[in-house]
């Protein structure tokens, strides 16, 4: 059995995606497998097309798709799971997304929010689970603190956002763009257009959390900005990964700096992950309280077309490829 | 009422420490006054003496003194506090340690260990809460982790080398001196002496925690070492404040870097510490699991000598200074 998939030959530009043929994988012991109906695009993927982030061991190399929504299409044989065929679902894979057919390991699958579409929900997984291992796990923010979110306008931020937001934090957010802070003010937070300068004079007093996706120069910034006792998640470095440090503002404030990736994570963490996000995010979205940030849904012929958009840094929120005319 | 107190007049040399009289603190509410009968060096009372670490707002400024055992002398009027005069108690403060009496909140007092004799217990506070703060609070070290204690034959070192053990961590030390590794050995480390040298090609195997107290040059080998999901504890900065830091290292191996020093603490924070000490690690030393290591204890006349032998560098575990003749 053959399904469609998008494929990079080699590592490059646009020129190397196609949309081809490849094997429909098939079922083991402990995994589902999901008739994908839309997967979004993710910066990572732009970075694993040029051939600078190579999928982790264990996930297919040539088909991108870091998240993905469907509905459960086959279970294994007779195994007792909590899933049904037909059961709309969404989830994070370490590769292999942007395909008809996906399959996951039973524990790591999400219900889709009801009543939500799958276009809708495919923009979820990547970025509030992200955004949720962050700042709820890892920098455990809580109610009346300050949070900055760089990169304000990318679906992280705007998760980050909506999340800082439901637990009371005061948030300021950068962006290059004057017109995504404007959009991304309608999530409570107070802009910093970084288009002609840096952050750091903009911020008027100590930040306890911040969601950093730049490292380099800004690295130096972040740990001045930090209150004592203040936490410092580093998702990415847009910006250069070298960076001189004054461990004094680390030790002095006793600040955290705490690398997080969702990539190489093992199915253990995953699926503990997918277990809290099940019980403590998801009805959020049920309720109306939080919202995926679409900026367009593309046919997945057009997956190139998503590639351009996202390189230009133009979107607002995630661009999300539906295999589904019907969807 | 007036008290003995090693006091320093401005910064410089040991010429600038005298014993003199100041006035007997009084007792506020929710405070107690001890009697100190021991108090340990450390240090941080060099670097003061050197007018380099100057008290936190609302502790003496003048009198060193970080930590401190004695005997509960008075209780604020009726209060209803679970202190009576005489007990035995430790603790640990921002300064004024090193003084006949010291004015201490009732809640940031610890027992002193059953039948320990105080210039014993003198030597716990800010050893083993520190290392207790680091490795099991901030650190989450677990059983069969590794873990790498730099200054390994210091007062934390050998404090964290202790609770490493207990918590069943494989443990590496390193020290310039083959004598403190030598000794620091009965605590299960196996030693890498660094008198030649650097550390980084003496560890074969990734660590999981990293208990530093260099920062400078050590943080790239230090970052370098840990295994992913790796915690670095940074508790001082003998070797310098500067590092090239490459950020990749955090980010990719999903690294911690958690900045931790003591003294600043508010009272809050050292009263939930001594109370889950007082739980958890007092019974420890009353069983013989954990035992302070005190290299000598000088009367209090001899406090010049003391910060001589700390400077030299040739001590193994704390010295102690003694106000009382017959403790």
């Amino acid at each position: 059995m053959q399904m469609r998939a998008v494929i990079f030959d080699g590592a490059g530009g646009t020129e190397v995606i196609r949309l081809g043929e490849v094997p429909k994988p098939a079922v083991a012991p402990g995994q589902v497998r999901v008739r994908v109906h839309a997967a979004a695009l993710n910066r990572a993927d732009l970075m694993q097309r040029r051939g600078r982030y190579p999928a982790p061991p264990g996930w297919p190399s040539q088909i991108p798709g870091l998240e993905f929504a469907g509905e459960v299409e086959a279970v294994y044989r007779d195994d007792a799971t909590r899933w049904t065929p037909g059961d709309r679902v969404m989830g994070l894979v370490g590769g292999g997304g942007q395909a008809e057919y996906v399959v996951v390991g039973e524990d790591e699958l999400i219900p889709a929010p009801e009543g939500m579409a799958l276009s809708d929900a495919a923009a979820i997984p990547e970025s509030f689970l992200t955004a949720y291992d962050a700042l709820v796990v890892r920098a455990r923010l809580r109610e009346g603190e300050r949070l900055l979110i760089h990169a304000a306008g990318s679906g992280l931020g705007t998760a980050a956002a909506q999340l800082g937001r439901r637990i009371g934090a005061a948030m300021l957010g950068t962006s290059r763009s004057a017109a995504k802070l404007a959009r991304a003010a309608v999530f409570g937070l107070s802009g910093i257009d970084t288009s002609e300068g840096g952050f750091r004079d903009a911020v008027h007093e100590p930040v306890d959390v911040i969601l950093d996706v730049l490292g380099g120069a800004a690295f130096r910034d972040n740990l001045e900005l930090l209150a004592p006792g203040g936490r410092l998640l580093l998702l990415g470095l847009l910006a250069g990964s070298s960076a001189e440090t004054d461990l004094q503002l680390i030790l002095r404030k006793r600040l955290e700096v705490i690398g997080t990736v969702m990539r190489p994570r093992g199915a253990g963490e995953r699926a503990r992950l997918a277990r809290e996000f099940t019980d403590a995010v998801v009805p959020l979205f049920e309720h109306g309280v939080l919202v995926p940030v679409v900026d367009r849904v593309l046919p997945v012929e057009d997956v190139r077309q998503g590639h351009e958009a996202l390189e230009a840094n133009d979107t607002f929120g995630k661009i999300v490829l539906s295999w589904e005319s019907d969807d």
